[in-house]
C-alpha cells in the first residue's frame, strides 16, 4: 500500500464520519427520533416527544459534544452507573498511554525509520507514491545502532503502561469502595443464593431452609424466598403485559383512527370489532390463565431446590456465601445473589449434570464458530494482496487497474467485510454464554465479553496476521516454539497497513455508526409508521459491554503492537480514542440505561488483556531485534517481560480479590454505619422480604382497577 | 525376555526378601536394636532396652506379622494417626481393584493372549524358553473378535475403579469428620496466621493486631502471638539442647569409661579434663548467649509483620481465615494456622518478592533435575536391550553370553539402578519444596509429594516407556497429537517385561529393605559403638509420605496400564500390595511417629493420580484397538474416558472442598458441643494463649535447677 491509498482511505472515512455526524446532529433534534437518540431521557421523563417546529432543528450543531464533554467524572458516574464509568476509563487509559507512545513513535521512531535505507533510499519528492513500509521498522538498516532507540522505546512504553495500569486499577478499586459506601443499602449485598437444598420427607423445602439457617446462622438470618417452577406463568404474564401495552397505545389514538380487526381466523373473517375490545378480551383470558396456573402452583408444591436467603447484615451474607456450608458440598451451595433485576432465571436450579453438558456443548460450539470464521478472514486477507484476487477472478483485471478502485479495495473493503462479520459474533457469544448456566445477566455478559475478546484477538488479529495459511503457520509454530518471536516479527509488520485502514473503518466509521444508530433509526421509523405497537417508555437498551469492550481492547492491542513497528498508526488511534471517549459519553447518558451493576467487574478483563498486549509487544520486539541482527537487544527485552508478568501477578494478588468480593473490613464498617440509622434499616429490611420474590408470584391485575371493577382500562379512552 | 529369565528374577527377589525378613525377625528382638526397629515404642516408653538373653532371640519368628495384622482399623487409626490411616487405604484400595483386575486378567485375558497366534503358535512343551510377549495382548491376532473381551475388561476395570474410588473418598471424608469430632480441641482449629500486618508509627505491631481484631471480630477474637526475628536465638537454643543431651548421655556411664578431652585447640592440646565438665562449661556459655540475645530481642522490637491470632471458636477462626479482611488484600493476609509442632518458621514472614523468586528458582531447578535424571534412565533402558550393551562394551560379549549373567542383567540390574537413583530424588524435592515458602512441614511434604509423584511418573514411567530417544519421541508426539494413543500402544507393551521385574525389585525387595531398615541399622551400630552421643529417646522418625506415596502410586499406574496389556504382572503386584499393607502397618506402629497431622490431605493426591492412571489406561486402549485393527472398539472407549473425567469432576466438587476446609456446619456443631463443657473450654483457652509462642521466647535453663543452683546437672552423676 502506498501513501496515496492511505490518504484515500482517510478521506473516505473522514467524509463518511462527517456525513453521519451531520445526519445525527439534525436527526437527534427531531422529536420523532427521541426514542432512538435519547430513550434513556424518555425513560427518565426528561425529554419531551413533541415540540414546536423551528428552523434550528434542521441545522447541524455540535452542542451535544460540548454537553457530553462538560460533565464531571462524578456527575457522570452517578448518572450513568459504575460499569459505564469503568468502560470510559479504558478510553482514558488508552489516551494516556498512546499519547506517550505516540509522541515517542511519531517524533522519534518515525523519522528514524523513514531515514533508514534498508528498503531503499528515500525519494523526498515523491512521498505520495512511496510505500508505507518505508515508515516502518523494516526500513531501518539491519544491525544499525538506531535499533537501540527502538529498544529504549519498548522499555519506556512498557514501564509507562504498567504505571498507568496500576494507577487505573487502584483508582477504580477505590471508586468501587466509595461507590459501595455511598450507595443506599442494596438487596443483593444482604442476600445469597442457595442451591442444592436437600429434600426432606417431613418438611417442605422452605421449612428446611428456615431450619438450616436459624440453626447455623441464628444471629444474622433474616428471611428467604423459594424459587419455583414458573416458566409457564412467566410467559403468560409477559403476554398479558404486552397486550396491556398495546391497548394503552391504541387508546392514545382517537377511536376512528384505530384499524378495526375481524374476530375470526387470522383476523380475516368474522365481524369487525374495535381492536381495544378485542385485546381487552384477550387480556382477560390470559389473566384468567395466570390465576389458574398460580393456584396449581401452590397446590403442586412446585418448589425448586433453590432459594434466596437474606441476612440482617452484609457481613452475615458474605460469611454464608463464602464458607462451605454443608459436609456434602453439593448441598447448600451458596453464592452471592445478583441484583433482583439482574437475575437470569432459567439456570437458577439447573442440576449438576445439565450444567456440565451445557458447558461441554458451548466449548464445542465456540470451537466450531472460530473455525468457521476463518473463512471470511482468509477471504479478506486475500483482498489486501490484489494480485491474488486478480488470478482468482481474471475478468476483474481491467477494473482493478484503475487506481481509485484498487485504492478502495486495498484500503477500505477488507476491513469493512471483517467488521460486518464481526457484527454477528457478540450476539452469538451471548447466546452461548447464556447456555453455560449463569445466574445473572451481568455474569452472562462478563463471560460473553471474555469469549468475544479471545475470539476477536484470535480471529481478527492473529488470523489476519498469519495471513491465509493459518493452519500451516500454526504447525510451524508448534514444531519449534522457540522460533515464535522471530516468525511473528516477520509476519506482524507486514500487516501494518491493513490495520491502519482497520482503525479508520472499524474505528472511525464504527464510532459514527454507533452514534448515528442507523438500525434502531430504521426500526423506529417502521414502528412509528407501520405498526400498532407503542414505543416503549422503558425501551432504553442496556449497553452491550460484551460487544464494545473487546472492540476497544483490540485497538489497544494494535496500538501496543504497532507503536514499535509502524508508529504511523498512532495518530489515527489517538483520534479514535478521543472521539470514542466523547461519543460513548454521549451515548451512555442519552441512549443506554444501566439495567444492572457489576460494580466494575469488567476492569480485570481489561487489565489482563492489556498485560497480554504488552507481553505480545515485547515478544515481537524480541523477534524483531533478532531478525534485525541486534541479538543483544533481543535478549535484554526478556527482563522487561519478566517484570511485566511479575507486575501482573502482583496486581492479581493486590486487586483481584476485592473485585470478586467486598473485604470484611468494608462490609463491617458499612454494617456499623447502618446500625446507627435503625429507622432506615427497618424500612429497608421490610422491602428486603419481597425483593427476591419470584415474579411469577406477583398478582396480575391489568384489567381490573383497585376496587376490582373491570372498568379501569376503559376509563382511559 | 523369556519365561526362565523372569523366573530367575522372581527367585532372586524372593530369596532376598526371605533373607532380609529372617534377619529382621532376629535383629528386631535384640535389645540393642530397639532404637532402629521400635523407636516409637521407646519414645512412648513401651519398649525396654535391656532384657534377659534367651535362645528365642536368635530364632526368626513371624509373630510381628500377626500382631500387625490383628489390629482393627480404629485401633490403628488412634495409634498411628490419620495420615498413616490414609496411606494404608491406598493399599486397601489397590488390593480391591487389582483383585478384580487380576481375576479378569489372569483367568480371562491371559489364556486369550497366550492362545492367540499373532506372534507364533504356542509350543506347550517349551514354556520356559518362550518369550513373555506371548502372554501379552501383542499375541492376539489383529482384528480378532477376542479383542472385544479386552474391550469389556476396560469398561469393567474402569467402572469398578470409579466405584471403589468413590467409596474410598466418601469413607475417608466421613472418617475425617468423625476424627475431627472425636479429637480434643486443637489449637490450630482456633488459630489463624496473619501476615502483612501494616506498620504504624504510633503503635507496635502487636497493638495494631489487637486493635484490628477487637474492632472487626469483637465477639470471637481471643488473643495473639507475634512472630519475631529469632533465627539466631533458635540455633543457639538448639545447640544448648544438644549439649545438654550429650552431658546426660555421658553421665549414664561410669566416670572412668568417659573418654577425657584436652582443653586446647581441636581437643589436641592442653590439660585433660573430664568431658562432662567441659560440656557443662560450654553449655553455660551458650545459655549466657541466649539470654543476651533474648534481651536485645525485646529491646530492638524485632517484631515481624506476622502473628498467630486465636479465636474463641473454630467458626470464628474459619471466618477470619476465609474472608478477605482488608481493602488492600496484601495486608492482613489470613490463612489457617498449622499445628504448633507443624510450623515451618523460616518463611513465616517472607516478603512477596522473595516468595516469587523462590518459586521461580524451584521451577527451574525441578526442570533441570528432570533433564539430568534422563541420563540414568537412558542407561538403564539400554541394559534391557542387551545387544546395545554388547556393542557399547564389546569385551563383555563372552560374559554376556552366559545365560545366568544375561538373565540377571536383563531381569534385575536395570530396575535396581533405577531404584538407587530414585532414592535421591525425594530428599531433593523436599528441599525444593522447603524453598517454595510453605509455612508448615505438612504443606512442604504435600507439595514435595506432588513433585516427586510427577517426577516419578514422568521419569520412571514415561522416560522408560519412550526408550532412549525420549526427545525425538516427544517431537513426534507434538507434531501429531492425534497419533499419541497409537504411538503409546506401540511402545508401552514393549516395556511390560521391564516393569514386571521392576515390581519384583523395587516392589518386593524395596519392601523388605524398608522393614529391615538397613541404613538406620548400620547408623545405630556405629553410634552405639563409636560415638558418645546417646540414642535420642524422641528419635522416632516421621513417615516420609513424599517418598512412599509416589512409589505406591507408581505401582498403581503400572497395574492399570498393564492389567490390559500384560496381565502377567497382576499376581506380582497383588503380592506387593498385600505384603506392603502388613509391613507398613508394622512400621507405622513401631517405627514412625506422627509429628503432625494433615487429617487426610494426601488423599486427593492419590485420587487424582488414580484418575490419571485410569484415563491413561483408556488412552492406551484406544491406541491398541486401533493398532489391532478393531477401530470400532477403539472409538467406543472414548465414552468411558468422558465418564471417568466427569466422575473426577464430580468428586472434585463433592469432596475436595471439605478436604481443604472444614464446612461451617461441622465447625458450628463442634463449637456448640464445646460450649456445653465450659470448664474444659476454659482450661483449653488458657493453654491456647501460649500455644503459638515463638520458641525463641522460652527460657533456657538446662544448667540450673529450679532454685537457680548450678548443681542440678552434676547431681545426676
Amino acid at each position: 500500500m502506498i501513501v496515496s491509498a492511505l490518504l484515500t482511505s482517510v478521506g473516505i472515512n473522514t467524509g463518511l464520519c462527517v456525513l453521519l455526524l451531520s445526519f445525527y446532529s439534525v436527526l437527534r433534534k427531531q422529536p420523532d427520533n427521541v426514542y432512538v437518540y435519547a430513550p434513556r431521557r424518555v425513560a427518565e421523563e426528561q425529554a419531551k416527544r413533541e415540540g414546536p417546529f423551528s428552523l434550528e432543528r434542521l441545522v447541524p450543531s455540535p452542542g451535544w459534544i460540548v454537553r457530553a464533554w462538560r460533565l464531571s467524572e462524578d456527575e457522570f458516574l452517578s448518572a450513568a452507573g459504575f460499569d459505564a464509568f469503568v468502560f470510559l476509563r479504558i478510553f482514558i487509559f488508552s489516551i494516556r498511554i498512546f499519547s506517550i507512545a505516540g509522541i515517542i513513535g511519531v517524533f522519534v521512531l518515525l523519522p528514524l525509520n523513514y531515514t533508514g535505507n534498508q528498503l531503499r533510499t528515500v525519494d523526498w519528492a515523491d512521498i505520495p507514491n512511496q510505500s508505507l513500509d518505508l515508515f516502518t521498522i523494516a526500513n531501518v538498516q539491519d544491525g544499525s545502532k538506531r535499533l537501540w532507540v527502538h529498544f529504549c522505546a519498548v522499555y519506556l512504553i512498557s514501564g509507562a503502561a504498567c504505571c498507568l495500569l496500576y494507577l487505573e486499577y487502584k483508582g477504580i478499586a477505590e471508586k468501587r469502595f466509595s461507590y459501595f459506601n455511598s450507595s443506599p443499602p442494596q438487596p443483593n449485598h444482604f442476600t445469597i443464593l442457595v442451591r442444592g437444598i436437600p429434600k426432606s420427607d417431613q418438611h417442605s423445602m422452605s421449612e428446611t431452609v428456615e431450619e438450616f439457617f436459624t440453626l447455623y446462622h441464628p444471629s444474622t438470618y433474616f428471611s428467604h424466598q423459594m424459587v419455583y417452577h414458573s416458566n409457564r406463568v412467566q410467559s403468560l404474564m409477559h403476554e398479558a403485559e404486552k397486550l396491556y401495552k398495546r391497548i394503552l397505545h391504541l387508546k392514545t389514538k382517537p377511536r376512528l383512527q384505530r384499524k378495526s380487526h375481524r374476530e375470526g381466523f387470522l383476523g380475516l373473517f368474522g365481524a369487525k370489532v374495535d381492536p381495544v375490545d378485542l385485546y381487552t378480551k384477550k387480556l382477560e383470558d390470559v389473566e384468567e390463565n395466570v390465576k389458574l396456573e398460580q393456584s396449581t402452583f401452590y397446590q403442586n408444591e412446585k418448589e425448586l431446590p433453590a432459594a434466596f436467603v437474606s441476612f440482617r447484615s452484609r457481613y452475615g451474607a458474605a460469611m454464608a456465601s463464602q464458607l462451605v456450608q454443608s459436609s456434602n458440598p453439593l448441598l447448600w451451595v451458596t453464592e452471592p445473589a445478583p441484583e433482583p433485576s439482574d437475575i437470569y432465571w432459567p439456570f437458577l436450579s439447573a442440576p449438576y449434570i445439565q450444567l456440565w453438558i451445557s458447558k461441554f456443548v458451548v466449548v464445542v460450539a465456540v470451537f466450531f464458530l472460530t473455525i468457521l470464521f476463518l473463512v471470511p478472514v482468509t477471504f479478506v486477507q486475500g483482498l489486501t494482496q490484489l494480485t491474488e484476487l486478480e488470478s482468482f477472478l481474471p475478468f476483474l483485471k481491467k477494473v482493478l487497474k484503475l487506481t481509485i478502485v484498487s485504492d478502495i479495495i486495498t484500503g477500505y473493503l477488507p476491513s469493512l467485510i471483517l467488521q460486518m462479520f464481526q457484527y454477528f459474533v457478540p450476539p452469538i457469544m451471548l447466546l452461548f454464554s447464556a447456555m453455560r448456566g449463569h445466574i445473572s445477566n451481568s455474569g452472562k455478559m462478563k463471560s460473553a465479553c471474555i469469549m468475544v475478546l479471545s475470539f476477536t484477538i484470535w480471529n481478527v488479529f492473529f488470523a489476519t496476521v498469519l495471513s491465509g495459511s493459518v493452519i500451516s503457520q500454526i504447525n510451524t509454530f508448534l514444531s519449534d516454539p522457540k522460533d515464535i518471536p522471530r516468525q511473528l516479527a516477520v509476519v506482524v509488520p507486514g500487516q501494518a497497513t491493513f490495520f491502519i485502514t482497520y482503525v479508520l473503518t472499524s474505528g472511525w466509521t464504527g464510532l459514527s455508526l454507533e452514534i448515528a444508530r442507523i438500525f434502531p433509526l430504521i426500526g423506529n421509523f417502521f414502528i412509528r409508521h407501520f405498526s400498532n405497537i407503542t414505543e416503549d417508555a422503558d425501551c432504553a437498551p442496556s449497553f452491550p459491554y460484551h460487544r464494545d469492550i473487546p472492540k476497544v481492547l483490540l485497538f489497544g492491542l494494535l496500538g501496543f503492537t504497532y507503536s514499535l513497528l509502524a508508529p504511523l498508526i498512532m495518530p489515527f488511534l489517538l483520534v479514535y480514542f478521543f472521539v470514542g471517549y466523547i461519543f460513548y459519553r454521549n451515548q451512555m447518558l442519552k441512549v443506554y440505561s444501566p439495567r444492572f451493576e457489576s460494580a466494575g467487574q469488567f476492569w480485570p478483563i481489561v487489565h489482563n488483556c492489556t498485560i497480554f498486549s504488552l507481553v505480545f509487544m515485547q515478544i515481537i520486539a524480541i523477534g524483531i531485534f533478532g531478525v534485525k541482527k541486534v541479538p543483544f537487544a533481543s535478549g535484554w527485552v526478556i527482563p522487561m517481560t519478566v517484570i511485566t508478568l511479575l507486575f501482573n501477578d502482583y496486581c492479581r494478588k493486590r486487586f483481584l480479590p476485592i473485585f470478586n468480593r467486598y473485604p470484611a473490613e468494608i462490609l463491617i464498617k458499612r454494617d456499623g454505619e447502618d446500625e446507627r440509622n435503625p429507622q432506615m434499616m427497618a424500612s429497608f429490611l421490610d422491602s428486603l422480604v419481597n425483593a427476591y420474590r419470584d415474579p411469577a408470584l406477583q398478582p396480575v391485575q391489568y384489567s381490573l382497577d383497585e376496587s376490582g371493577n373491570r372498568t379501569s382500562l376503559l376509563s382511559f379512552s
